[in-house]
């Protein structure tokens, strides 16, 4: 395909000593070279590709120098979008990225659109969809777990076991098509039936594995969001830090207007915690008190994980009492602070209410408990360890969501099968599961649904 | 000069398309090598100097994929160091770009300081020390002018004019040193005399001039610290929003632990106005009320520009008249803000106050008057118009004590010739002078200094 020439500050805002501007199209290269002055005249239309070159960037309008660069030449196919691409790197400061990039502008490069670099490799089918989706992952991985999830799926790990469950349901539609038609023996009815049966349940078995993993996998991409609550004084505060100093703070700041929105995440044995920030904390204080039982529910209920906080050394109060009740039947992991201070708290009735939920008790004064918590928080959603390795995981809600419409209806298939419903209308069933799992690779996708889906990138990739 | 490799993230941290490993030193392009897998097993030890290669890097450890990435290779001396080079693009995420520096370090590169890839620059004589602090200026230039002058000066211009006083200086020492060896005529002490005193003249007319250029260079490099004051409700908070939205507001983020210090600079006309955050204005709203005249007049004089707006609708009141005495003798544009309704205030009565000090309306409800103000802000620094093209700036506050040291004692110089001092002391001052120039470009400068002075800089530079 042919495009025009685009342009994107592909570093991320903010002073850093090197930032880059990146361009890819036909034009690429000799835009880049209209405003370049290298040594000994050397032009960028006549350098090898994937080279680097020293040199200046000058301003048409003026003749001065506007920065000096080292420039970048990769010529197509081989290259991120498979189109020609020139990387300007310049002095990374806002000013500087910013003029490199105007002058790029107005040599004749357009602004790329958020996610166009990836797009590009979409559309020129360097990438299918679900890898490029894993490029936005990957930058966005919170924990190196994330990441290798992410990694996985860029290099195409799950494309290939979606390719091959789509090649599974296409031999088995063309093998029924030829048993229809050209009927060997006489049982052909049968045969195909059980056939169908059979691969149908195949293709299922291996869908419920993925969709398995979607839980974990979703966690691994966009953390926990996790509340602590507790009555006033029994150690919220000391738990948010030393959660924060023990792992180390992931602080995203995603690139906005102004003023960014600011997220925290605590990467908890791999598992990314994104918790509430003390503001946060101080407002859940006297949340049940103030807004009952049941509204505080609802304000909970968006939480995945509450680290519910108790007081060694205090009667359990009713206030205890009514927060057990605001977070029951979710993901809780009880806390009983200041162990260093004598016991007051009425253990037994502490286990009555926490039932089955983990129960860790701590001094956080004394730094003591926080490494049970840790194993509790890791046991709770990957049952003690997190696998790495060989497991295919699947942690994009779109592709979760196509793998959950992609399992009904190839239980439909099943059911229409055992049921006796003739061949050809369980064929639909057959083909909308093979179109579906298409659509988590991109292929049989809507070009709207593309566009929306590269928005959400950060600019220049 | 040899050094041990070194490597850092050169990238700003976040969210963005790309981020740079950077290595440099000996064994760059072996570390890297170590870590890299190709496509047909391509080593980066066989590859030719300034090129580029696709891979992957493996974890050494347990030989998995650890991230995608594209490697360039330089090899000394045509590098930013002079030493081998290798820049690492990966992903632009944190744990991505996290994950690379930690390979790399494990693979026997050293974390690199702050600064200490300019450092090197330096130390390998590559560029100067005025050079090298430009990088920085560059990279922290608040508007296109400030970069202009950090470009300026990186590019070697004030290094070339202080190398010419300093040539200069020499010239006439060695001159000096020759008549008095070896008298060619009789008046040999009046001519050396004559001499000495029409050279530190002209050095002393060129540092003067160099000094001229020093305010405006240092409000360029470092912005106009700048505070709205006035009664409440007169229109400061719009006069902020005005000025942020008419001008593009330089957000600058800079990093540190976990939340950063973030200021706001507004560039009018090529000058950056770090303007206090609205916060800090509502603090001011009742300062000269809340805690006097005299001391308000402390807190304002960390300003350098103080903007008194008062309101064209309402009589002149006792709080506005000890505005005016709190910024007696400051930089003052004085603003009359709501000519959009009916007049009260006492222009004359305003007139006199001002004195000599610029004065504005402005209807900032309707957009009036703005331009103005900008006018006045640029006149009151720099004569309405910020020479461009060949004015060579001195900006940073270490050149320009140093200027005025050397200043002063090249003017003890002249006064010990003109009251007839031994021709040998009178040489101690030149000498001195002359000593005081090289250490702006960074000769005959203490190493503890340097390394005072590159650790300001941002990692990975």
């Amino acid at each position: 395909m042919e495009f025009d020439t685009i342009a994107a500050i592909s570093t991320p805002l903010g002073e850093g000593a090197i930032a880059i501007v990146r361009l890819s199209g036909d034009e690429a290269i000799q835009i880049a070279d209209k405003l370049f002055r290298g040594k000994r005249n050397k032009r960028l239309i006549d350098v090898q590709t994937h080279t680097i070159h020293y040199g200046h960037l000058l301003d048409p309008k003026t003749g001065e120098v506007a920065e000096e660069v080292m420039v970048s030449v990769m010529k197509g196919p081989h290259t991120f979008t498979k189109e020609d691409v020139v990387e300007i790197n310049c002095h990374g400061g806002i000013v500087s990225v910013n003029r490199v990039l105007q002058l790029v502008l107005r040599a004749g490069a357009r602004l790329a659109e958020p996610g166009e670099f990836t797009k590009r490799a979409f559309l020129n089918g360097r990438i299918d969809l679900s890898q490029a989706e894993a490029v936005m992952d990957l930058i966005r991985a919170k924990t190196d777990r994330a990441m290798n999830v992410a990694l996985g799926q860029m290099e195409g790990r799950l494309s290939k076991l979606i390719q091959r469950l789509r090649q599974e349901i296409l031999e088995t539609l063309a093998h029924v098509e030829v048993n229809i038609d050209y009927p060997e023996y006489d049982d052909v009815e049968e045969m195909t039936h059980n056939m169908l049966l059979e691969k149908a349940n195949l293709v299922r078995v291996e869908m419920k594995k993925l969709l398995e993993t979607s839980q974990q996998g979703k966690i691994l991409r966009e953390g926990l969001s996790t509340v602590i609550v507790g009555r006033p004084n029994v150690g919220k505060s000391s738990l948010l830090n030393s959660l924060v100093q023990e792992n180390k703070a992931i602080v995203t700041d995603i690139p906005g207007t102004t003023r960014d929105v600011i997220e925290e995440y605590v990467n908890v044995r791999g598992v990314p915690l994104r918790l509430l920030d003390t503001a946060g904390i101080r407002e859940t204080e006297d949340i049940v008190e103030r807004i009952g039982v049941e509204k505080s529910r609802q304000v909970l209920k968006e939480a995945d994980l509450i680290l519910l906080v108790l007081n060694y050394s205090d009667d359990l109060t009713k206030e205890d009492e009514n927060l057990f009740k605001a977070v029951e039947g979710m993901d809780v992991i009880v806390i009983i602070n200041k162990t260093d201070l004598p016991q007051k708290i009425d253990m037994e009735k502490v286990k009555e209410l926490t039932g089955k939920s983990p129960l860790v008790t701590t001094s956080l004064l004394e730094d003591q408990g926080v490494d049970d918590l840790e194993e509790a928080i890791a046991a709770l959603f990957f049952s003690g360890s997190i696998e790495t390795g060989d497991i295919t995981y699947v942690s994009n809600s779109r592709h979760i969501a196509l793998l959950h419409q992609a399992l009904h209806t190839i239980e439909e298939a099943i059911a229409g099968v055992e049921s006796g419903v003739p061949i050809d209308i369980v064929q639909i069933d057959f083909t909308r599961t093979w179109e579906l799992l298409g659509e988590i690779i991109g292929e049989s996708i809507h070009e709207s649904l593309i566009d929306q889906l590269f928005s959400q990138f950060c600019l220049g990739k």
